[in-house]
């Protein structure tokens, strides 16, 4: 059975890393393409890399007809995504990837984002995106909100750890690195090549990244206890590839332990041996997470790093595995690319 | 039916471009790698990106049991690859990507590589392996000469052109532009970070490039009388990717039209709209060819620009394209991933 | 005697470099800064990197009081350029960097900017300020004009060569190769980051980049006859440098010759031995041009390659040289800064 | 007065940069540069970036005149540097840019670079050569030796406040990251373009970095008693810079005005404005350090963040600046060239 698809907001990166990733599904095809500035326009205009397939006009979202499709991913801007999505078919399956529906409390969300949450009906219905964690809820749910990139890496460096209660939750400092693909295709300044390329910098530092909403949210449920981190990220001059240098304080045996029994059958999660570290080389374009762990020569402290492609696993590679679960399919389908490398 | 697949010289970055294709190939399975000096190390301590395959360790060559295998790739060193041919079992269907049997003529190569040949009659059982101009006589091939990454791009460009009779033949500029991974994984100290990123320069200026020794043997047959083009390369900071700027004196629109109509069938190359402008960003990682053709504001003069990733549709995918051929499978099996951008 | 400098348009990518390279100028002293939209910030708010120097404050152009200043650089937008220096003091000595003043033939400017020219009278009075070809105009002038960054890396392989009559006027091909800040600190897609990292193509081929205008004006001024060249310009994923391969016909010892000969006094030309290849990495961050000359395999052809660094000797450094020469400093004055490798 | 110099390692990225910087000192010229393997070659066979400089002949050491020499850098490997220096003339000023004479304790030596110290002598004689915390001991010394470019770094952010005693000793972590140049010009495979563009990575994670050795001693020393930090370097996809994220515990307030009243009158150490964040850009090409303080959301913590070119602040120009200062120039002689942007 073949399941029909619409992207909005396909004119973004997460839109075209969609496209990329379902060519290759076996049973999704794509119905629908919105893009609202650049609607009647088509997909190989915008994005030259999908010419060979033949793909649908990009159309305003009301000019869709989702009667005949089964699931929509919507890529579209924060704040965008939830007046859209209130609109859309009560019945229709969604893959959100922007920030509207990850925070539960419409207080959190909020102080976050700047402004109320419009639609909390509909952010009462959302779960949580991040398909380790939530396997079974998405499987069930109609709504799923797509994690932060960021959000997702460090989470899969922390939850296991905090759940299993083996590092100090009050010691937590997350150094994350990230590559400019995150920020999207929006023009500002500080993404433009001479301003990244052979060099870098940190940004939000001080507890200031929206993320730490999620982080917040999520170590505080998995710990019954409120949990708040350190957090800085850094852009540094790659497009895709997010890495998480997260310092704790524990045993790295059991650290290392805690997260190899974790992700023991998981089929994107890898737990490299103890004390090997990971690369974002070594994940990028695939939906491979890849998680390094070392002891420091201080004893009692310990060193996880986590890495995931921001535009994959990080977005559009977690939307796909979302939906597969929502759809009843195998979770890995169209998933298991290769990462490219060089 | 499951091909079991050799790869022969599996630790530089052809070999293991071809482990990332034939992973999502529906009919192959890789049954043996080798790499010299890293023999008996796992495929994942050299190269990582491939952790999550179940391979097969590394081995010496004269480890491995070949009864069991339908198909070689060689992605040995040039000279290395036919001393290691002439001792493999005769009727083993070989996809070779060094430069040592593209060559028919034993002086030719003499002159680009040298040193004489050293093993004729294999030479002599070769054809030369760009699919899309020796497609039948690759089907029935037992030992396939994948091509030079240069002298692929180039050949797209031109060999329906020259045989067309639409171009004059003694004015012929290819000034070309490449990334470092067709270089391989060679250390050396102009393949540095620092010597590369943030500069460009030519190399092999003047005609020098040993890619002009395939180029003359194809051009020439094809116009059915010597052809010399002019041919520079140089060297681009990027990891993949190739870029040809075709200089030639003819029609632009019959250009045009000449490229359209060859390739009009051909699932891998396409020819783009009159005017428009192809970029490696466009198919890298990709098997596909994009072409580009202008007119010049000097009446009778067009440009032909085409790019391919090296990597793939330059050498491993042009291999497993062959490969495909070989063993009567779908030419396209394994090699629709959709080019990866950014 | 220290000159009282101004920078209009101090806020783009010529401004700034104009700033780094005044820094260490030994009787140049900046006075003022324009930056419209920026007006009322810190240098340093716009360029953090030129935070150490003791910069005035960005103005609006109207609040500068040019009663002190010696000469002025204006750093703005084509069309801007010319509108403002018409409400300049007459007497003030002025660098221009735009293409507002390079064309002498007003139907030429139409032709290529779209739009006649407003300031014929400024344009009569303009010199055309390629230092090493027009020096001693330049000298004694009090309105220079800036050349555009390809063309003069073109110039510089070229008008020699025309002057002296020993290659084909009819023949003439410049693929070029330029990094992204010639395009400056525009909000342009095509210039983040993600879309220019790792990739590169070519653009305004044909003959419709506008450099021609000054290729046509220059080389047919030198040449006593109407030339027109073949121009492919190139995007490549670095942040500064050009490197034209320019393809003639004619003797490629007299070629060399003739270079060396005619930069053989120039401070900062320098044409390489015979055969051996420039690269932007030897150039960046100076004022210095490298030329290498090489012989094609097929006799009586040529291969010249040009390079220098865009902001250096294609634009600011270039505006420096000139405005030592209008002032009567030593024209090396703040320019023998070595390039910076890596 | 003219200062006769030698460089001893010229062919290396640190010798260069040397050269560079050299190029526009005042009162100094280089008068012997010693390459090894390069003996024999002209400067700008091995480095056509310092083509425009009359440069001597590189030779090997045993064959230069020391007699005429006021001051010879070192930029030796690590154990060359101490056999030649041991051999040179005892009145001859030197100033090392190896890791040679860093530690001052013979057992930390044979602790972190894996053998004994074979001229303990010569060790005894060294100064340290971390110009703003040795500037009084430089001034006088015959031997001083240069830093680790990451450990000088991580100093600039931290002696003063471990001086100051405002923040924890028992819980400090420099996350660093730096670009390739730092690990000089050899032949690894780790140190290709396509092994570093487009990804990153930790190293030496968990304690086991070298220039650990340097902080333990600097740091313990001005704390009065052992101070062991965590640190964890990165390897940037970027030539030149370090950033060096450090998490304190500490009031964020005293931490910045502690670094400010620092630095204050340092030409080369800026402090921002509480809360701006540094970026690699900012400096690089320069001897500048910018550093920013920000407050974390949990009270009590802070981040410093410091930024420098490890091949002029973090090596080259350091050396420099001590170099003036022993020979009783103006301590930033030569050093004031401004960062290169892009």
């Amino acid at each position: 059975m073949t399941h029909k698809i619409a992207i909005l907001g396909a004119s973004g990166y997460t839109g075209a890393e969609l496209v990329r990733l379902i060519a290759t599904h076996p049973s999704m095809q794509i119905v629908a393409l919105s893009g609202d500035r650049k609607a009647g326009q088509q997909m190989h205009e915008v994005f030259p890399h999908l010419r060979h397939l033949g793909l649908p006009v990009l159309q305003k979202i009301e000019e869709i007809d989702f009667s005949g499709v089964d699931l929509a991913f919507c890529a579209l801007p924060h704040a965008t995504s939830q007046a859209v999505i209130a609109t859309l078919p009560r019945d229709l399956k969604i893959v959100d990837l922007s920030a509207d529906f990850r925070l539960r409390d419409p207080e959190a969300y909020a102080k976050w984002y700047g402004k109320p949450h419009a639609q909390l009906e509909l952010q009462a219905e959302a779960v949580y995106g991040l398909t380790e964690f939530y396997r079974a809820e998405i499987a069930g749910a109609r709504l799923v909100a797509g994690t932060g990139c960021n959000a997702a890496t460090g989470q899969f460096a922390l939850v296991p750890l905090i759940k299993a209660g083996v590092i100090d939750l009050d010691d937590i400092i997350i150094d994350l690195k990230a590559g400019v693909s995150g920020a999207g295709r929006a023009l500002k300044e500080g993404l433009l090549h001479a301003e990244v390329s052979e060099g870098y910098r940190a940004y939000s530092a001080g507890g200031t990244h929206r993320h730490l909403g999620e982080f917040d949210q999520e170590f505080s449920r998995v710990a019954g206890r409120e949990v708040k981190v350190q957090f800085t990220p850094h852009l540094i001059p790659a497009n895709r590839g997010i890495l998480a240098t997260v310092y704790v304080k524990g045993d790295a045996g059991k650290v290392h332990q805690t997260l190899a029994d974790a992700y023991a059958d998981e089929p994107f999660v890898v737990t490299l041996p103890m004390g090997e570290l990971p690369s974002t080389h070594h994940v990028r374009g695939s939906n491979f997470v890849h998680i390094g762990v070392t002891a420091d020569r201080i004893s009692g402290r310990a060193i996880v790093i986590a890495t995931l492609d921001n535009l994959t696993k990080g977005s559009s590679g977690q939307a796909l595995q979302n939906a597969n679960l929502m759809l009843g399919e195998d979770e890995t389908a169209g998933l298991m690319l290769a990462p490219m490398f060089p």
